[in-house]
């Protein structure tokens, strides 16, 4: 497999870069081909904007998925860019390693989304959900948070996390055809021991290893709804 | 009331800066106090990073919320989260004004979110949904899209747009304390007529002229929970 990891943390000592170094070595040990964007340590700019585009099909009026689709078309999108999708589209699986910021992802991984999941290469008219156009890819979202596991699930404080990752989950990954696996959970991170750590480090050892036995979430399928996306019946 | 209207939009015609004046002018009719912060024309950075501190509590490992907690009190925070934080500390009412990219905000507003909504001041501890840092204040969602409204709700291909935001809006805005009114969404905004548009600009008209009567979304109390935010019985 090729493997992308997107990794988007402030501090290079976290333990959310422990997690996507153990990836790295664990999917190269495998025989995987690994690469890896490091965003803080790019400097990745997360802002979709004008100067995304060397030429403009409108250079009236900036609209960013029309300019995104002439631009990957025309090979004129940003090179920052076009290096990112070119990996993105290489790969097989692709990790997103991230801590939670405001039950989302940091700006600077919600601004790859926003540049890099190009429209007209990753979806476009029709293509989206299963039939996007990284359908045949894998997705997996491995993030640390502060919180504890009993503050999330049904009846919890915060209701379930995967609800709370929807825009992400269903929204991006599985929007862009993506298979999209359950994600890894390292709970209340700031406050655990060391012990706890080496815990989670197990574990996400474990799910890299029988990664090809996960069942992907569930989402829609184009095929239950008509020609204008109205839900056929059941 | 003093309104702060913060806006993400990197096309300075688009209809999106059109809903974001005419809430401006409206508002300011009513005799309110607007102060308006357009992210793209601030050049807004949105990476939360150890740039963002003067002084560190500890400078070997970052925790950007607690340097944010310390930066706070000590008032070294960067100067431009300080001067979006004292904007919000002053506004009644807070107006977020963005086209929804992937189901989501644009990573320029994710990124005020990130660095703005400052630990120890917006939450921290068991400050946070009712009992959170901004209570007392209102919030209002104002978005544009590019899907239909048949696309969003129960059993419609994309599921409700409130599910697609709850990140934001329980996630961040509630959960910050503040009251989180229902947005006002344009649909499908791309490719409507103009004269579609000035509909929308009326509705959007009439809720601002309507806001105090608005009832906020509900959301979980913390009297719902024990001390270790474990579920009471009801």
């Amino acid at each position: 497999m090729n493997v992308l990891i997107v990794h988007a943390h402030n501090e290079p000592q976290s333990f959310s870069t422990a997690l996507y170094q153990l990836a790295e070595e664990t999917l190269r040990g495998q025989g995987h081909e690994v690469q890896v964007s490091d965003l803080y340590a790019m400097n990745w700019n997360p802002v979709a904007s004008a100067a995304d585009f060397g030429a403009r099909a409108n250079p009236e009026y900036l609209v960013y998925a029309l300019e995104q689709r002439e631009g990957a078309k025309a090979k004129t999108i940003a090179a920052d860019i076009q290096a990112e999708l070119d990996k993105l589209l290489w790969a097989d699986l692709v990790i997103f390693n991230f801590p939670i910021y405001w039950f989302s992802a940091p700006a600077i991984l919600k601004g790859w989304f926003d540049r890099v999941l190009v429209s007209g290469v990753c979806y476009g008219g029709k293509r989206f959900y299963d039939q996007g156009g990284l359908a045949g890819k894998k997705a997996l979202v491995s993030v640390t948070l502060g919180g504890r596991d009993h503050m999330f699930g049904d009846g919890a404080i915060h209701g379930p996390l995967e609800d709370m990752l929807r825009p992400i989950l269903r929204g991006t990954l599985a929007y862009t055809g993506m298979s999209v696996l359950p994600p890894f959970v390292a709970w209340h991170v700031p406050y655990i021991s060391n012990d706890a750590r080496q815990d989670f480090l197990r574990q996400y050892q474990d799910r890299l290893h029988n990664l090809e036995n996960d069942q992907p979430l569930e989402f829609v399928r184009l095929e239950q709804f008509d020609e204008r996306l109205y839900p056929l019946p059941r």
